[in-house]
């Protein structure tokens, strides 16, 4: 069987669910519900509870590795069998923001490509543009550079105005256009909480693919986003949904967070 | 017992060795020598032998994660086991290059300095200072933070100038050095590809360390470099030690090429 491209993945999901909802797998071993075990067995039992509960509300996926980075080896098993726990429809984003010289590159890009099987990943444009190329090369999937981000911090480099008067972060848009020719394989990360930074990304990438993380915990505001990100926008949460609820309920609180979610943005994007 | 800090762990290896020579672990499944086995088993048989023939040469090791996470969980075994054959005087830099918003920048320090007991790490910038702090809060630890790069398109955000005229790599020197104190536990990622950036680079951190790749297979020039990077300064080289030889005897290879590596930067020091 032909594996599809990630982005024929997203749009028959979003067919589907009606909504750009990307949910963060990232099992914080702090918050975990009582009565799932210890260790990476409670962690993969929770993302089993939390993928059952949500899945038929969830655009994407996303697990940030370094929640399972941090079990060592046994993480990279438990990220392993949540991946497997993810139905073959739902497209999955592996939120690595790696960013290396090329021949490194190319084996983080195998890393997550191949031997994860990941349909999208997030990168770091720090090293510049042969740092993201070993990605951009899977043309099939689809590589979403950091642009604007939603910490606090960012604004440190991301928002430094060179010479011309252009923020950093324009500069980066500028570079995830060229890198994407016509395909829409080079998707971008802008933060929620950063809406004044929205339309001039936007202007520079009318069709590439938005990873918005910070509508939920991080305080970004939905409805004064939606007008101005346009089409292709895909909003994660995390803590909103995965930690809905601390009590043994928390798959059912999840699933009713999500579906919260999804009708909030199915409602602000008609 | 107490665990020395990284700073007195790596002056105390420094005053043994008496050259800055760091080799950086990276096993490259397409260039390992015969006769090794396959897959991590080769990985692992490689890197034992390298580091039994350059123990007395080496600074301090350096494997790049990449070249692990290309194999999976099990490739994370094989770094734990390429880890336990390190003798404990030799720092270990962990060349992870992660960045991530606080939370998960935790996770990732947790995995880094704890999980996996790395005594040093390198982390890239692009989030800000809040991304970097919770590598920086492991005061006994060293984080060598990203500035200018080895690679070819390293220039293209580093080299940016703001308003002011200065390189954008001159602003993440400036917040290594904000983010240090007194300590001296930050560091700074600096290619030997770029001697020019240097002088100004290692006059806003005069006493913090500098990690320097790119004077093998990368082409910088050892003379020229060494009177402009001053003091506290290693140097990797990856590449040229370890496949020195592609053929069995390529561990007496990597130990030729270490010591003579470790002649040349004493002699440039001194």
């Amino acid at each position: 069987m032909v594996r599809p491209s990630t982005l024929e993945k997203l749009d028959a999901r979003l067919a589907q669910v009606r909504a750009g909802l990307c949910i963060g797998l990232d099992p914080d071993p702090e918050r975990l519900p009582p009565g799932l075990g210890s260790g990476v067995e409670a962690i993969v039992a929770f993302n089993r509870a939390i993928i059952a509960a949500t899945r038929s509300r969830a655009a994407a996926y996303k697990p940030n590795l370094a929640f399972y980075e941090v079990w060592g080896a046994a993480g990279w098993q438990a990220l392993q069998a949540t991946l497997a726990a993810i139905p073959a429809e739902i497209p999955v984003i592996l939120d690595a923001k790696r960013g290396d010289i090329g021949n490194t590159a190319r084996m983080y890009a195998r890393a997550l490509f191949e031997e994860l099987g990941g349909d999208a990943v997030t990168v770091s444009p720090y090293m510049g543009p042969d740092s993201l190329q070993p990605f951009v090369a899977y043309a099939d999937r689809l590589t979403f550079v950091l642009t604007a981000t939603s910490n606090p911090g960012a604004a440190f480099l991301q928002d430094r105005q060179d010479a011309a008067g252009v923020p950093l972060y324009l500069r980066v848009a500028e570079l995830a256009r060229e890198l994407d020719g016509q395909p829409g394989a080079v998707g971008l990360v802008v933060g929620a909480t950063r809406p004044e930074v929205v339309p001039a990304i936007r202007a520079r990438v009318p069709g590439q693919w938005l990873l918005v993380p910070g509508i939920g915990a991080q305080g970004g505001d939905l409805a004064a986003l939606a007008p101005i990100l346009g089409e292709r926008v895909l909003f994660n949460v995390s803590r909103e949904v995965l930690y809905a609820s601390s009590g043994t309920d928390f798959a059912e609180a999840a699933e009713a967070a999500a579906r919260r979610l999804q009708d909030a943005i199915f409602s602000v994007r008609c």
